[in-house]
């Protein structure tokens, strides 16, 4: 079993290689090498039998990709991408890393004559576009308001039509926002959402941009390496056709959250969090959806956490070795 | 006001360059000139005032599109495409001509400093893939079954985002299946119903192959001229972001049609039909939307026939001068 993880050292990437390097094995098999590639070098620790060879390149050129899917992976783990802001931010380069990149992979694929790896998508709930439902259904439109969601939108209509077509196996996965992402506070307009969970948690300060009955989907780090470990093993009949999953979550308000923390960790804690209104984060977060029904996903066995309490205690396991704030 | 035309040659651009010579005006203001390109030279008669230049070449090619597009029309109609069938047997082909034509088209018109002009996109009801609620509502996700359908869905996406950046100002049209084509018949699988018509009504017999409670969605080639022009001359702010529009068209079994043919040509005319079943083109038309529930079209003032007889009229004086079979 040969594993190629592209955008593996994005926090996504760096915890699925991990977990990978944990189980020792995918789809039943042994795995025997895992190449992480991302635009730097991936920083991986590895005391295990598996061979893993971190590589720095550009997703952008054909030739680099072209020699990545030579090797054959059995699995292909595609997350790389620049975020939403970034590719708001710079139109030409959204485009470039975000659609040629993903152009180039899966047009390297079709080159290999009979190779049909099993490709994991990360695609994004940024396919969506406001005005919402208060539950978004499987079968709602996409209109993405960002180019982000729209360079995924067409990455999944590619890995839809090329699987239908037999030149590959995709599945891809709308990932819910993940929450506690570890590391430092930073500027995503969704950052506050992991930051007032985070820092408190480490006995930090944090502002809180919204009001609190601001609801959104989440889902742990912990749940987004299970749905892409379970994207790599799942029956692709089972699938069928619609190869584009909205993954389950859990919607909950930001008053709910601040709950969640405090009956975890207490009061003192959650007074750690400063509410200071941000106009700008309000009206973009207005935009976002709040609610999914992703029946479809449940039914094909992808699990996320049923309360927010849950997600904190994967984050003070995973983050900070099971140590509450005293 | 000038126009590029781009498919001038194809069924709907031929008969929207009549109709545009015929107006001579487009969104309130005199047309000066048309360019007409295609793959093939379009045919064109123009006894008027226009200037019409014909140009023959390929839309693969970025220097052409940027060329086309450096004389800065201020509506681009965009019609070319290889049909579905051709898209579905040759991948390459299609995703060279339906997707990366359209991207030297947008890109062609980014790459032009402040030039933001109305594009009139030809999507698809492809677009939709089955399975199928009984009527389909305007959120409906896109899940395409061919390759032209992802290629067509592809567009939408990339025409809504350059929109929404400021880029162009595109609205895309999910056209119904046109009926009564003109010409001979041809061997697509949606060809019948055209066939079914156009040939009785010449006094030639025609084949069904398929059961006669076969319902499907279509609107007159007059029809879809009018929505074209509907659409270079709509206010783009009332149409609002969601930039892609399934147009309105009627819902009409196989059955009801025949009727319809009946009550307007007679029992003799609807008796050449021969009904011989083809599992093929069943097992194609079944996985075929039916019936949308186009409200947004409808509302921002797109028309479309709502009688059978309408259509088979429309023909009848468009295409037979108007003289029925004795």
């Amino acid at each position: 079993m040969k594993i190629l993880v592209l955008g593996a050292a994005g926090m996504i990437g760096r915890k699925l290689i991990e977990r990978l390097l944990q189980d020792g094995k995918l789809r039943g098999q042994a795995i025997t090498s895992i190449h992480a590639f991302d635009v730097v070098e991936a920083q991986i620790e590895n005391a295990g039998a598996v061979a893993v060879s971190v590589e720095a390149g550009d997703i952008t050129d054909g030739a680099t990709v072209a020699k990545l899917v030579a090797e054959k992976p059995d699995v292909i783990f595609h997350f790389a991408a620049i975020v939403s802001g970034e590719a708001e931010a710079d139109f030409e380069k959204g485009y470039r890393i975000n659609l040629r990149g993903t152009q180039n992979l899966f047009d390297a694929i079709v080159d290999q004559d009979g190779y049909v790896p099993r490709v994991v998508y990360a695609s994004s709930i940024a396919v969506f576009g406001a005005p919402f439902p208060s539950s978004i259904e499987d079968d709602f439109h996409l209109t993405p308001l960002t180019s982000y969601g729209t360079q995924k939108a067409i990455g999944e209509l590619l890995l839809a039509d090329y699987t239908r077509k037999g030149l590959m196996d995709g599945i891809g996965l709308r990932f819910p926002t993940i929450v506690v992402r570890p590391g430092k506070p930073n500027a995503a307009a969704s950052g506050f959402f992991s930051n007032i969970i985070r820092e408190p948690l480490s006995g930090q300060p944090a502002v809180l941009p919204v009001d609190k009955d601001v609801m959104h989907w989440m889902a742990s780090p912990r749940s987004a390496v299970g749905f892409a470990i379970h994207a790599a093993e799942i029956d692709g009949d089972v699938v069928g056709p619609r190869r584009n999953l909205t993954l389950p979550g859990l919607a909950i308000t930001v008053g709910e959250m601040i709950q969640a923390l405090e009956n975890v960790a207490g009061k003192k804690t959650a007074d750690l969090i400063e509410e200071r209104r941000d106009e700008t984060i309000v009206g973009i977060v207005d935009n976002w959806p709040k609610r999914f029904i992703a029946d479809r996903a449940v039914e094909l066995g992808f699990v996320a956490e049923t309360s927010f309490e849950d997600i904190i205690q994967a984050h003070v396991e995973d983050e900070l070795g099971g140590v509450l704030p005293s």
